[in-house]
Parts: structure tokens; sequence; C-alpha cells
């Protein structure tokens, strides 16, 4: 018997991916952006006074919320911001479900919800997508679950639904749809417009991946005022820090960065996934910053171990269905050479 | 009924104290430190570098746990760092209580335990502090709950108990005890050498108040490897960003900026509980960088709202028994001499 709660005691806690430090690695294993954040970024750090770090930040980061609320034309009220998109997850997560309640995701999804289910004591209730991965909507329309989460385009295989899509989920369930778009700005599609047209959709974003600021921890979501409302409630008093608000309102404020580095990321996507195919791989269609790759033998595990050993760190799921897979970030085009280098010499 | 559980549409949340933006205020009312953080802490923000942040951070920031761990003599395994003590305190409501659980807190103390319990829908059970504020120790050693958590020096009164009677509570209860030890370094005693002693003592520290760093958000939590694994399953995936953890270890490294400025707020509290007096408040003997004071009229709201309209924010609670007291935070000797100018021409 240990001192925590027994579905604490009996889990195992999210794996993040490989940070190797020090050691030069090429790292296409966690999504990162290959491009540095926006220099207006690096100037709001420098310029953070001793006085901003000395006194408590502002609670609930409202000069980033007038930002995004401004970029989605909605409210203040109905945005609300986090410490990553972790934070946001988790508060959501606290928010709506207790023990006696469960969570609709798809299978395959972002792993950390089946581990924020386990930390709220919380049923996970898994829809498979179909043999080609494509999301179960009509049953995700059926939940009758508290939680119904979904990351779009979806994590790990990079594919994406539509909004009209979502619009139908959201207005069959009686609990909240979470739109999960870390990798919205890589995609075409996003369900934005039903954060503030449907009373229980959250939309969520993050700066980690299109803004190149996965070492800054700051995501926000949108959705109702009276959603938003209640997420306050559960949030820690200052979750953002002094840092963190001046950096990521200056990352905002500078869209054409963002966006011309996402356009060559997409570019660079489109290059590694003809590539891939053209050695035997099956690459999923990705809207993401990451592409599924499953090599021709059908051995990703192998494939990962041996790009490990050549100094090339890409991602391997060993769960069913995904472990025929790598997940390749999307890299500078250099990055893109040399692992498609090593792959050649490999297969 | 609303989309999230009830015990969190029934709450109304934890109301952090003003921070006012822009306004001139001359701010004693959230225990902010008066002087700046260490030079060393400025330096290793603006020394950070674009790949820093656009990498995902450390995911359990070992450098700060070494540094913790040398402190303290203990090892990395009885450390875990947070986005602040709220984190911390987060993740241990959560890692120990669930609807049937309880935990046992002191009335008065720092208000946010309240709120975490009614997020985790636990039960608060509440142990009255004596007519002088002294901890009810014999009754919190016989405490059933699974967390027992005392903030000490405690808040908003900044009494402190020994060790020795942590250790008796430690030891008697079966639950987990965590001792708070935000306002720890501007007293003289300290439960750290319970957290690797007891297997169920939690030990926890911020870097907000002696370290001056209140816009960062970070602490930390020492205790048995047991205790600390537990937590570390339910921490957010990358819970403290890479400027934070940067800026948290140059502020450990630099022990004498801290001391050189915690005993200059030592030696104003004696001074700022001395004029006080003399004017006929009552004020508790502090070992915090705050003072409780209860003004001659008992009319302590009264007071809060005159000085706010001179300029002067401290805190006051509209809870029973401290609603008698203002809680003012221990500022710069100047802070002091116009708080006592304003406190002159208002009694």
């Amino acid at each position: 018997m240990g001192y925590y709660r027994d579905n604490i005691e009996a889990m195992s806690g999210y794996v993040p991916g490989e940070q190797p430090q020090g050691t030069r690695f090429i790292k296409l294993n966690t999504n990162e952006n290959p491009y540095p954040p926006s220099p207006r970024v690096m100037e709001a750090v420098r310029e953070t006074s001793e006085d901003a770090l000395r006194k408590y930040p502002h609670p609930t980061a409202d000069a980033v919320r007038d930002t995004v609320a401004a970029m989605f034309r909605v409210t203040r009220d109905n945005v609300v911001c986090g410490n990553g998109s972790d934070d946001l997850l988790r508060m959501i997560f606290t928010a709506t479900l207790g023990p006696a309640d469960a969570v609709t995701v798809t299978d395959p999804t972002y792993s950390l919800y089946e581990t924020l289910a386990g930390i709220q004591d919380a049923r996970l209730d898994v829809l498979p997508c179909d043999d080609d991965f494509a999301l179960p909507v009509a049953r995700l329309a059926a939940s009758v679950s508290q939680l119904v989460i979904v990351a779009n385009p979806n994590a790990p295989t990079g594919l994406a639904v539509s909004m009209d899509d979502f619009r139908r989920i959201a207005r069959s369930i009686r609990g909240v749809l979470v739109v999960d778009e870390a990798y919205a700005d890589f995609a075409d599609a996003t369900a934005m417009p039903l954060a503030t047209s449907e009373p229980n959709v959250l939309v969520m974003r993050t700066l980690s991946k299109s803004y190149s600021l996965a070492g800054l921890r700051f995501g926000y979501a949108v959705g109702s005022a009276e959603l938003i409302h209640g997420l306050m409630k559960v949030k820690d008093s200052y979750n953002c820090d002094a840092l963190a608000i001046a950096a990521a309102r200056a990352a905002l404020d500078d869209q054409a960065w963002m966006k011309r580095n996402v356009d060559r990321i997409k570019t660079e996507r489109s290059r590694l996934t003809a590539d891939l195919r053209s050695l035997g791989f099956t690459v999923l269609d990705s809207r993401a910053n990451f592409v599924m790759a499953g090599p021709p033998d059908g051995d990703a595990e192998g494939l990962y171990r041996k790009l490990k050993e050549r100094g090339i760190l890409v991602r391997y799921f060993n769960r069913p269905r995904i472990d025929r897979f790598v997940r390749v970030t999307v890299g500078a085009p250099e990055e893109t050479d040399a692992l498609m280098a090593a792959v050649k010499s490999l297969t």
C-alpha cells in the first residue's frame, strides 16, 4: 500500500520523447520546428525587467488573451492561457472528469490523453480509427462521455477532418468536445469558428510547433465564456510566468514569421513524403509537421534503432497498429538529406 | 446543469491578491521581495538561446534537481520541480485525494488549500488554531486524513513551529505530511531534514519570496524517492520551461544574494513590528516576510480601504478570526516609511 491514490500508484505516467542533452543528434522525434522563433521573441525575453520577475505575473495573462481574441475576432472572456497545452489539457480533464466519468478518444491519438484519464481515475472510451486511420466521426458523434477529445490533425497520423464533421459531433454529444489543434497551422482546416458558435466546444492551440517555442511552454484554448470561466477555476493562480507572457505576445504579433516557417515546412513535408514513398515506404498524407512512415519490410522498431545509431532520432511507438511506422518530424532540408541518406544506406 | 463536474460548477475558485497593472502602488499585499533577483538570474535569462526556446526543455529539470540535491545533501531522486509552488501543491492534491478522501488543514492557513481540495472533490478537515494562532500540533498528529498540509511559517499569521513537532505529526499519521516552507528562508526553523528521514513527508520551497522571483514561477519539493516518483507521474510532461530552469539554477547558485536580502527584510520586519505596536496595533511574531497587524479600533477592512486610497496596497482577508488584521508585506525601508506615515495620518 502506497501513500497515493490507487489509480496513481497503479499508473506508469506519460513518457515524453527522448531529449538527449549534450550529444549531437539530428532530432526528428518530438516535432520541434527546425527554424528559430521570431527575433521579436528574443527581444521580449531580453527586455524583461528585474521588476517583472520580482513581482507576480498577471494571473490570467490578459495581454495574450487580448492578442488571441483579436486574431480570432472573439473576446477576452473566450480565451484561457496555459503553461503549454499540457496545462490546458490537465485543466480540461480535471474540470470534466471524476471517477464515475468517461472520456472518448480515438485510437491512435496523442497518448497523453490516456495518462490524464488515469490521473482522474476516469474511464477511457477508445474508438478505433478505420484501417486507413480515418477518424471514426459517426461513432464520436454517438459518444455519451462527459468529454470527447480529438487531435486535429491527429497525432501521430497527421490526418485531419473537416469543421463540418466537428460541428456534427459537437451537436450530437451532451459533453464537451475538445479539438486539440496543436498542428493546425500546418493544415488547411480548423474548427476554431465552432469555439464560439457551439456552447460545448473548446479549441486548443500551442506555440510549441508552428511558433518554434516548445521550450517556452505556452498554449491557449478558445471557447464559450461559460466553458472558459470553469477552466479559470481549476487553473493554477499564476500558471503563465512573466517571461512566457512577454514572449508569447511577441510571437503571436509576428504572424509573418510563423507563416513563412510553416510554408517552408509544408514544402519540405511534400518532399519527404515523396522521397520516402519512392523507397517503398507507406507514408500517410500528413497535415502536420511530421509524417508517419512505414518501412517496406515492416520493421519500424529496427529502423528507429538503426537510425539512432547513426545519430538520427525519430519516434517509434510500441503500440498496436502504429508499431509498423516511425514518426518523423519534418526538419530543415539538410536534415531531410541526412535522413534520406541514412535510410537509403539501410534499405 | 453545466458541462463540468458538480464540484467544479459549485466552487468559486481562488482569488489571488490584487496585481494592479500600470498604476503606481506601493505593493505590500502579495509578499513580493522588495529587492531584485540576483544579477546572475538576469544574465541566465539574457543568455538563453533561440535553440533552447525552440526545443522542448528537460522534462524533469534535472539541472535544478541536482542543485537542490547538493544544497540539502540528498539525491536527485528526492527532488521534483514545479511551475511555482502552486503546481507542486496541485500535483500533491491530485496524487493523494479522491472524492472519498480528506485533507487536514489548520484555520487560518493558505486559502489555496481549500480551493485545491474543492477541485479534487475531497473533504476539508479544518483544525482551528488556538486563540493566539498557535498551530494545533496534537490534533494534527491525530489526523486520519490522506493528506495533512501545514504552511510553516504559517500564512497569513507568520507563526512557525519546530521540526520536532513535525516529526511527531509525521510519525503519528498514516497519510502524507506536507510542510509548505514558502517563507522558511525568513525563519530560523525548517523541517527539511524530515523530507528524507521520514517516508511520508514532503517539504516544499519556492523561489517567489526569498529569491525575488514571483514572476518566474519556480518551486521544488523534497521527499522520499517513493513519494517523488508518484508526483512525477501526475506532473505535466514539461512543467518547467527552458527560461525558468536556467534562471532557477542561477538563483539557487547565488545563495549570498538571497541571504543578504533576507537579512535586510528580517531587520525591516523587526522595525515594522515595533513601529506598528507603538501605535497600539496587535502584531503577531512573524517569521515570514509579512506581518499580521490588527489596528487598535479593530476595523481592518477600513484600514485596508483607506490605505488603498493613499496608494498603498495591503491584504485584507474577509474571513472569521483574521478579519481583525491586515497582512502587510515587509518592504524596503522607504516603503515602511510611507506606510507608517499613512497609518499615523489615519489613526
